[in-house]
Parts: C-alpha cells; sequence; structure tokens
C-alpha cells in the first residue's frame, strides 16, 4: 500500500499566455500541481489556502480525483492569482503580476488526521513556513522541499536553518548554482548536500534532471515533447511523480530514486503538453508506461567494439 | 581494421584565460582537437594551413600520436591565434582576439594519397570551402560536417548548400535553433534532417548531446565531470570520438552512431579536464572504459514497482 504524502504550497488561478495560446484563471499553484500528479501513485493530503471567490468545482475536482483537502483553509478575500508570459523560447517566463491575496497571510495548520504522513512535500513557499509545518508533522517522515531563487536572496538564513531537516531538496539548475554559489552544477549538487538534505535533485527543464546522493549520481535526459505547451507547473508535477513514487515504493531509498526520478520525468512530460492542469488529465497507466519505456530506450547504447580498436592501437 | 577519416580545419595557436589558469600559444584549432580524440579510433590524415612561424614540435608531436599531416601546407606568414576569456561560469566565452593569418586564404588541398577516405571530418570553416573538400574526396564516404553561428549568418545559402551532401551534422544547441528558427530543440533536430544529412547531433554542453535520425532519438548526459579546466576544443574532441568510433565499427549504423555519441561523451569529458590538448594526452583505454561504464550506471534505473500502484488506483 502506498504511504500518504502531505503536501503544503501555493493554490492558485493563472493567466498564462504562450505562443501557442493563453488561458485565463486555470487553476493551479504548486501544491495543485504536485497534489494532481502525486494522485496518480499515493494518496494526497493538501494543505492550503483559497479565497470565498474560488470556484468550488475546482476543489470538487481534486477530491473526485481522490486528494483529500481536508486541509484547505477557505479565508476572507481573492485567491492568489498569477499572471506569466512565455516567449517562443519557453525557457523564458516574464512574470506579469503576482496578487498574492489571501496567501499573503497563510499559516499553514495541518489538520490533525494529516499528522502522521510519512512522506511531506513542502511546495515552494517561504522557508519560515516550512519550517513551522514540519514543527506540526510526527516523524519519522521523509521531507522533500522545493524553493526558489527569492527565497534563496531574501530568505536566505531561514532556507539554512531547514535544511537539515530535509531529505530531499528539489530545485532548479539556476537555484542550485546560486544557492551553492557555485557554477560547476555537479559540484553545486555536492554543495547542497552539505547543507543537509541526503538527495539533491536539479531540474533542468528541456535537458533533464540530476539527482545526486553521497556517493551517487543519476542523470535523466527530459523526454523528447515536440509538442510543449505550457511549462507552468511542469516541476511541481515532476516533484509529484517523484513522491509518489517514493511513497509507493518498498524498494531501498537509493533504488526508488532513480525510479522516481524517471517517473517524474514521465508525468512532467505529459504536463507541458497542455495548458495548465489539463496536460496532467492526459495521464494513463499505459502511457506512463509508454513513456517510461521510451526514456529508458532515450539513453540506450550497446557495448562499443571500437573498444577492441582502442586497445590495439 | 579501422577506416581512415579525412579531417580538414583550422590548426590554431589558443591564448586561453578561465578561472582555473591560462595559456599561451597552446597548440589548438578545430582540426587539431578532433585529430588528437580520432586517432584514438582510426587512422587520421590532416589537411591544414599552418604559418612558417609554427614550432616543427607540434607537427611531430601529432606524426608521434600517428596522424598523418601530409596534408598540412606551410604557408608564408603567421599560423591562425585565437585569443578567449572564460568567465566563472564556464559556459560564456568572450573572444579576446582573432587573427586569421595564413588561415584566411586557406584553400583546402586534399593530398592524392587523400582522396580515398572512407570517413572525412568538415571542421568549422566556411561552407564553401567545406564544398571544395567534397569536390576532391571520391565517394562513397561518409561525411559529417561542423559549422557556427558565423556561417549560418553570413554564408546560409553556401551552407545550405552543402548539407545534401552531409551525412551527419555536428553543431550546438544555439546553433540548431538559429539553423532551424525553431526553439524546441527536438523539433530543430527534426528540421536540419529536412535539410539533408541522415543524422543530426546537437551538442549541449554540460547537458550533453541529442542525437536525431528519421524515426530515432537517442539522449547522452555529459559525465559529471567536477573539475572541468578548459572547454576550448570539447565540442571538436567530441567530434573525434564520434567519427573515431564510426570508423572502427562493423555495427549498422543506427547502432554505431548510439555508441559512438556515448565514446565522443567519454573523450571530451578528457578533453575538458586540461588546458587545450593536454586532457586528450591523459586518454587511456582503461580510462576509457571506465567512464563508458559510468555514462551507462548515470542512466540506469529500474523497472518500477509503482506503476503497479499506479494501475490499481
Amino acid at each position: 500500500m502506498p504511504h500518504p504524502i502531505l503536501v503544503v504550497g501555493s493554490v492558485a488561478l493563472d493567466d498564462i499566455r504562450t505562443p501557442f495560446g493563453a488561458v485565463q484563471e486555470a487553476f493551479g499553484g504548486s501544491a495543485t500541481h504536485f497534489a494532481l500528479a502525486a494522485r496518480f501513485f499515493a494518496p494526497v493530503r493538501l494543505v492550503a489556502v483559497v479565497g470565498t471567490d474560488l470556484d468550488p468545482a475546482h476543489l470538487a475536482g481534486l477530491r473526485a480525483r481522490g486528494i483529500d483537502t481536508g486541509g484547505v483553509e477557505i479565508a476572507d478575500g481573492k485567491t492568489f492569482r498569477w499572471g506569466g508570459e512565455y516567449g517562443f523560447d519557453l525557457n523564458a517566463r516574464a512574470t506579469l503580476f503576482t496578487h498574492l491575496n489571501v496567501f499573503e497571510g497563510f499559516d499553514p495548520r495541518v489538520p490533525d488526521a494529516f499528522r502522521r504522513s510519512p512522506y511531506v512535500f513542502l511546495g515552494n513557499i517561504h522557508p519560515a513556513l516550512q519550517e513551522r509545518v514540519l514543527q506540526q508533522v510526527e516523524p519519522p517522515c521523509f521531507v522533500a522541499l522545493d524553493t526558489m531563487n527569492l527565497w534563496i536572496e531574501t530568505a536566505r538564513d531561514a532556507l539554512l536553518a531547514v535544511l537539515p531537516r530535509v531529505d530531499l531538496l528539489v530545485l532548479n539548475d539556476s537555484e542550485a548554482r546560486e544557492l551553492a554559489g557555485e557554477p560547476n552544477l555537479v559540484r553545486a549538487g555536492r554543495r547542497l548536500l552539505e547543507l543537509g538534505p541526503t538527495s539533491v535533485v536539479i531540474k533542468k527543464g528541456e535537458h533533464g534532471a540530476l539527482l545526486l546522493r553521497e556517493g551517487d549520481i543519476f542523470a535523466s535526459p527530459a523526454l523528447p515533447i515536440e509538442d510543449v505547451c505550457d511549462p507552468t507547473g511542469a516541476g511541481d508535477a515532476f516533484a509529484g511523480g517523484v513522491l509518489g513514487t517514493l511513497a509507493a515504493s518498498t524498494e531501498p531509498i537509493h533504488v526508488a530514486l532513480r525510479q522516481a526520478i524517471a517517473m517524474g520525468t514521465v508525468i512532467a512530460s505529459f504536463a507541458v503538453q497542455d495548458f495548465g492542469t489539463r496536460g496532467l488529465d492526459k495521464v494513463t497507466p499505459s502511457g506512463i508506461e509508454q513513456r517510461l519505456r521510451e526514456l529508458r530506450l532515450l539513453t540506450q547504447f550497446g557495448s562499443s567494439p571500437s573498444l577492441e580498436a582502442t586497445r590495439a592501437r
């Protein structure tokens, strides 16, 4: 039986424009994308805050997908809104607006029923809030944490304070270089391990992901997706695939983590193919299986007979 | 027996500064790095031009490593000189000076003894010169071509004219996007295939390489090298590993190409660990074997039992 996962993060309404179209007030946020990905593998418990303006159909949609919304507080005010625009190169994103609204006063409260969650995902919120969540859960639990450049720059001490309690740090490549103060990505990953987490996953978008652990390193390319439509939330969907796989695994952690990164890669490949959370709605077990097979084939090469030539020369 | 490889490109003296040190008048150039990498796998024949100022020890060094310098013209004047500086982030490079000298009037002449070369590497020179080399070699031969943003921008027609005669196009990711006019790298690769070559290899530096063929795609991460010292020439060393492996292989091309990219990745990992061509001097058969093993392990993941969980949900 897969273990339950507690996720704490943002729930938002996103305005997104890419060269391939636009959506307004799409249901999103880090916790939403994570939950909608992780739920394929394990029970998911959501702690977040929304405003009274949120269409109840959104939360009902989460519940219909098996996500426990018992930790979603409905606060007086408006739901967090974010607007972003991607250029022709989907790697570059401009934030058009950020209206924190009720998210500004977010003080995550973990319901009693959620306190024993063997897996915890601390979505990208202020590290002091991430710390406060950890004070409310019962150990032992496997803790994964995502962060961003904003907190690295403005709340570095709080971030460094919470990292020793983290098992798996998830961040993107520019954040890894910035937090470690080291441009070589492998060295940056090693430095991050010294800050507390036993595993670090560095997300590289179209270039895949790197997993670093003491004495081990794993690299996954991204799947070659030609119709990337909207990368919003792909990193959280990736993390959802990773944590979901870990929570459902009975393998030793070093084996499970590689499988988990592969699964996160597969889930993220679905996520980017449509706007908002729509890509995740198209995930099927057979689709997962096929892309896992593709991912495995993608990096396979035979043993090289040219080595014999080398030896002969 | 490995087949001979003809390489045509630049031979230069490089001034290189990186945060890890500096060298002056280091023996370099695209053809040099390529030849010193390919020679581990197959006989290499070099066509290039140098000035009368070049220390004869450099060419003697190539010959001592089994490279046939019979196509190196010694012209009146000075050898091509290039100066570059890398920042703390080795991905960004500033060119300090480019003195073409005798390279400016380079008109490659392929000696009779080189005309039957089953493998040809057209290093990064003007596409009209690359075309002129092809007019001098006897088909059939497997032709690989490298190019750069300068030619894509200033000699696009000449480049498009030579591409139909090319089997393998080798270029880096920004060049691939620019030549294809397409930011999605996979789609860019597919468009480049439409321009003539049957295979395209996109070099992504620290993120590895992508191989695209009709109906097939292969991704190799870079090896996790923590002590990257000087990336100059790494792309040419990569290509040398690729062509060398192909020239030594008896496998079908689609199998050989994957092995070749893996080998190019391994050779490039040695190349970046020292200045100029010094890294390549440290390549040994056992070193190659170990890094090939590391590369294979780097992307391996077990079959995921969490799929069962997915199915059950």
